[in-house]
């Protein structure tokens, strides 16, 4: 049994709440950064405890807490209490084998997403779990640190205060963090899209055992993507139907773009999936094919030399009564016949086309 | 004809609410196991009548009754009086062949859940029913008694008052029951996915007809599966609504996360299918593979060697005029001539990537 | 063209509402039975016109007419002018080439269905049309009489006064004879799952082209099951959301009852279809698996003497000069490599694992 | 390019409401055969122009004009000026390359259907295309006139006054039209279930590569219909609901009857698509099995024989020093053990079943 | 790694609204034709910048500005400022890697289309996206100029100033030129009947490996089809809904006669793709079918000849004590015996119609 199932298992009955981190430790230390900015100004700290974290909160202006390392379940714990958040939702945070999910508790809302990358060697999706707490005039993000720290272009920009990151709420910086990841899945089908062409041409050209293992590789990676995508469709959804308070107006036509995204990462991976299975009918056509010329150059060989071996054995019987034998011109005509029958058989073949 | 089948031939055009056990019988006895409960304090009893049940159920506080063991239908029909229940809801619970679901009948609500259990042995799924009677202050579990008692966990959690589930109504206890149902779900989609790996090692080193049954059954246990956990989210779907004034706000958000853990489970669960079904294309091309391989060896073979034979048999033949078997050189040019063209035939051979 | 299908183009352009009888007449004459029932008295009688039927109804109590035997369409004509029933609704119920369906027509209900039974031996799915027509105080229920009158256990009931049928309304008896019949279609998806099973054991031991056919015919009886029983669901939800003033309120339990029934047997049908086609996947496979083993036994065969077969050729040639002949050793060594050349090959097929 | 294609190009970037036939002409000259109709009296007549259709419109009682023949653009044009019909209204009526569609345009409801037939030499399904503009006291309906008038038993019925068609509107009267078309859908369905069971024995007794073709043409012929049907049933849907003062209430019954047909008829249609994906099965796999059983015999001759050829070939080696060849008993015994040979392989044949 | 993927991986952290253009550059210069019209005047300029487009917009009349070439990203974010868009379209405008999308911003619709093309040379589909914004009095057209100028036919409608379209606004103008776009799809999918029809002659005639090459690049044509014509739906239902005050009633008809056109050719497309994948199972069955003629042929053979060559091959051993070889019969005998054998073989293979 492998040490997830048995996290899990003891999961199952435990009382609802219980803090149990599911993944595997990425960091030795956790690190909070804090981002503390309104329009004008803008400075960054490295915090400590979830007192400090609430402290800078609670000062006017946006404060962006960015978690990275979830395996501190204390101080987990500790920033829910602070934060008033349900137990469920730092239970979610937490529990990495998640589904996407969205929860509008009202003062705040919390996102669970999933960062992901194609690992082209071992042909498999990588997963990092980003959770977003969304409140009034906070956010925080938590990351599992497998990745490093994916946030950098969005801290460029409110460092730089140019574009409108600066101007507009947490709700755009949630909306930012959000579009980033949900903009990196299409790296992922390109490159997706670029082993397909790969495999396509092997496929042309010399088709093997490895192909088909290829394919099934990239399936498996298709149906992983789908399963952590297709979610997230709903969430940004719920997200852009603008029903909470806590997203202005003026946001939702950003996450309305997002939405498209989604529903276009969704529709080249339906198509990428129908190209897969298509490669895989062509590669069972040609292993088929293969066989069939096989088996045609041995049965030309095998029709046209087994009667004329017959021949050759007829001759070669010792009867004492055989009148051919004696003929001057015995062999040569028995090879003349041969000759004939051997160019008929080939004249038919070609014919049938089999040559 | 199985007995099974005899026994629901029989019920076919029997009065409605008539008592018929489907199942086995379990236990020797049914066993009544009671709590009763309150923020502060908590009491077991082992209790034998439905009457004892009744009594205990008017004093306040919140009781809990767990049954165990269905075939007793006399003992069924009195606590279906006691209790006010539905004749129909009473056969619900005793019909064991029954799809999961759910009865809102104003005074109680009434669900039929399905505890699984993957068994390793024979690939199969093993079901037990779990039937619960959530009424306003208290809630009545029915178990066949197949796996043995399955909820001490939370018996654990209620003697313990640790946790929430002293402070809060029946409807918790009763989402503590059906969480620990759900969640053990993962445990049997891990245990297939740890199956999986091993028939796709399988699939790598060696195929062979087992393999393809070991495929089968897990498609069945997926087919079961299926069957027995897409009826719990629309039953859970509609707990979470909170239609039902017998379940409270502060328990909803509980709810909701079953439900989430459901659809996270159900989408395990088609994507293991699609796995499944990637694994039997693998399967039939590596078939198709090695029939080729044996057949290019065959091919090869016989390409080679059967020109060879013929033209050894012709200089076997016995006619008295072949110059060729007088002359001194005769033998070694013939060899001379098989070996040029066995070797010809290789090089094409080598050319094609037959061998 | 088979006569039904003269019938229906016949019909094709028919006026609306004329009367055909589309089946086979299965009796030599119609039966009317006839219950006359209040709480407390029941009496029955057998009639013979529309008019007796009309009479009987006018009386304080419900009525409920079983007429047995489609083929008077007189009588039929007749009883739809007593009871103020619409023209197609007669032509439904004549129709047994009828989807099953349903029409509120105010004052009363008309409801056609299926009765379905497997015959084992053909591997067919049997149908029977049965119609029903609910008003506020009649039920009248017609059958064709192909199988016997199937409701005696219902008329039991009646005559027995137990159990709440006479209680209750005519809702409840049309309940009553629905419930009968849709608990039946279980009766055929466990001969269905007998019959599965006992081909899984043919596919283990000795897959043949009868398997085939039989897999075949299993799947088209599930495709009938499925063209029968689907709208079924759709009736049956009609009946149980309640919207008619002739179903009461304390019937809809129990229809909602039925309903989780037909969701049930529908659920089972879709798990035997996947089923099945797992079966022909395996079917497949292990044909494939067989021809590989045949192509094995052949190559080894082949590939271990031809070559042998060669050299013994070469030695049979009449060259003067073939000093090997010569020797006195020449025979043994021939002989002895020969052997070594086998025993090589037969390593090299064992290693391959193709013995 | 064909001529089709083109017609539809030039059509592409055409301004709306130009009127181009884009089917052949299939008369020579249009037929305008007009009825006028009230409860008592009914008088037919053949028109000419659009002026005469309108003139005999506005008379009181209702008028129903059947137009065989499309091509006439003109006319088509004046038809729709005089009775106030939308361009794209005539547009619709003219491009047979149409989906089955319904425009309600507050006075007068389009209605474009499919009248299809089924070519058993072909193979192939035969569309003609029927509209009909229902008004308040007209209805016009249009023919390709392709297969003669299809309208005949309704004239009929107008005719001899019997039924219902006389005493109610033009929206009965295209009611009587639809349910001739709907009903005509049948005895496509059973045509083409009797070319399945005309296959199925074929594919039991001698699967040929014709079978397979004649698989592929009822399965395209099941695509055709379905892209004809399906539409079909939105629209019937849509007059069935009454949301139009044109269509009257005692009409709707009617119409909700012709629904359920349609509906009967999608059910065919998927349930004989699913038997006929059934057929292809069995098809690949009885090909498999005959080229199993071809292998078998092969297999067999070439395994008995093979070996035999060697030994016999070693005894024709002619090395001076071979002492078998010199003993009295040694071509008995040869013979023999051959006999054995061969005897001990057809024993293993037989327990694995290969003869 | 491809330009595009870097391109798509820049962007993926950038700043929303930050304008790149994804595709290659296909002119050298950008072209703004400028149409200003009324219903009785029109003129047409060529403009350089987005002033100018304003100050003509801003004079009375209809104004339609087209411009051709995309990758002048300046110039596009003037015309963003001028006619107050928001950043977010003028990103989508771009982003030819787009999928279609509408847009309604109240005082401005702006919808992303795909212009389509077959290149039968290629097999593949070639796209051009075209970007329309339609405001109150003007409509502006973006094109990336691949394909030339495709509105011509548009243009000389309102030049010369017949039909409707000088007389309506610039919602109609919308709609010609949706509707010459939606037509042309037509022509692609009349382009790949025409192809399947091409294919399907060579499956019956000789099938190739070339053939299920051609197969595999109809499928992915479909596959691309569907992904850019399937969104067009929602877009033009959503157009067709009539709840922007941008679009007068009196289009709205046209506008959904565009929508019975989209749906007409999704249709379409669904019935090619059934085509094309029954398309694959006639090939998969024609190459199984035809390796069984070539196995049957060659198992003849071998059948006949093998055991005939056994028996020559006994013959020509050197036994010393061969009584038969004495006889002065025995040759003749023994040709008689092996042409009996082989007549009865070929009698038994005649039978068993494998010749």
């Amino acid at each position: 049994m492998s040490p997830t199932i048995q996290k899990r298992s003891e999961k199952a009955w435990a009382s609802p709440g219980k803090l149990v981190y599911v993944g595997e430790q990425q960091k030795e230390a956790v690190e909070i950064a804090a981002f503390h900015y309104t329009e004008t100004a803008c400075h960054e700290t490295a915090l400590k405890t979830a007192d400090e974290c609430r402290a800078l909160q609670r000062e006017p202006g946006i404060t962006w807490i960015n978690i990275e390392g979830l395996h501190d379940t204390v101080l987990m714990e500790q920033i829910g209490i602070q934060f008033g958040l349900h137990p469920l939702i730092i239970e979610d945070i937490l529990n990495t084998d998640q589904r996407p999910k969205l929860d509008d508790m009202g003062d705040y809302i919390s996102v669970v997403l999933k960062m992901l990358d194609y690992d082209e060697d071992s042909g498999g999706i990588v997963t990092e779990q980003v959770s977003l707490i969304l409140g009034d005039n906070f956010l925080i993000s938590f990351q599992e640190g497998r990745q490093g720290d994916l946030f950098d272009p969005v801290r460029e920009r409110i460092r730089s205060g140019k574009g409108k990151i600066r101007k507009m709420g947490p709700d755009y910086l949630a909306y930012a963090l959000i579009d980033g990841i949900v903009d990196n899945y299409f790296a992922i089908t390109e490159k997706i899209s670029e082993k397909i062409e790969e495999i396509e041409e092997k496929l042309l050209s010399d088709p093997s055992n490895e192909t088909i293992h290829a394919i099934h590789h990239l399936k498996l990676a298709i149906l992983h993507l789908k399963k952590y995508i297709w979610p997230m469709r709903e969430i940004i959804n719920a997200l852009a139907k603008g029903e909470s308070p806590l997203i202005m107006e003026s946001t939702l036509i950003y996450l309305r773009d997002v939405y498209d995204h989604i529903i276009h990462a969704i529709d080249t991976i339906e198509t990428t999936r129908d190209m897969i299975s298509g490669m895989l009918d062509i590669y069972l056509s040609s292993v088929s094919n293969r066989m069939n010329q096989v088996m045609k150059v041995l049965t030309v060989i095998a029709t046209i030399f087994i009667p004329l071996t017959f021949i050759a054995g007829v001759y070669g019987m010792n009867f004492k009564y055989m009148p051919e034998l004696d003929w001057p011109w015995g062999y040569p005509m028995v090879m003349g016949f041969m000759a004939v029958a051997a160019g008929v058989m080939l004249l038919l073949f070609k014919r049938k086309n089999w040559m």
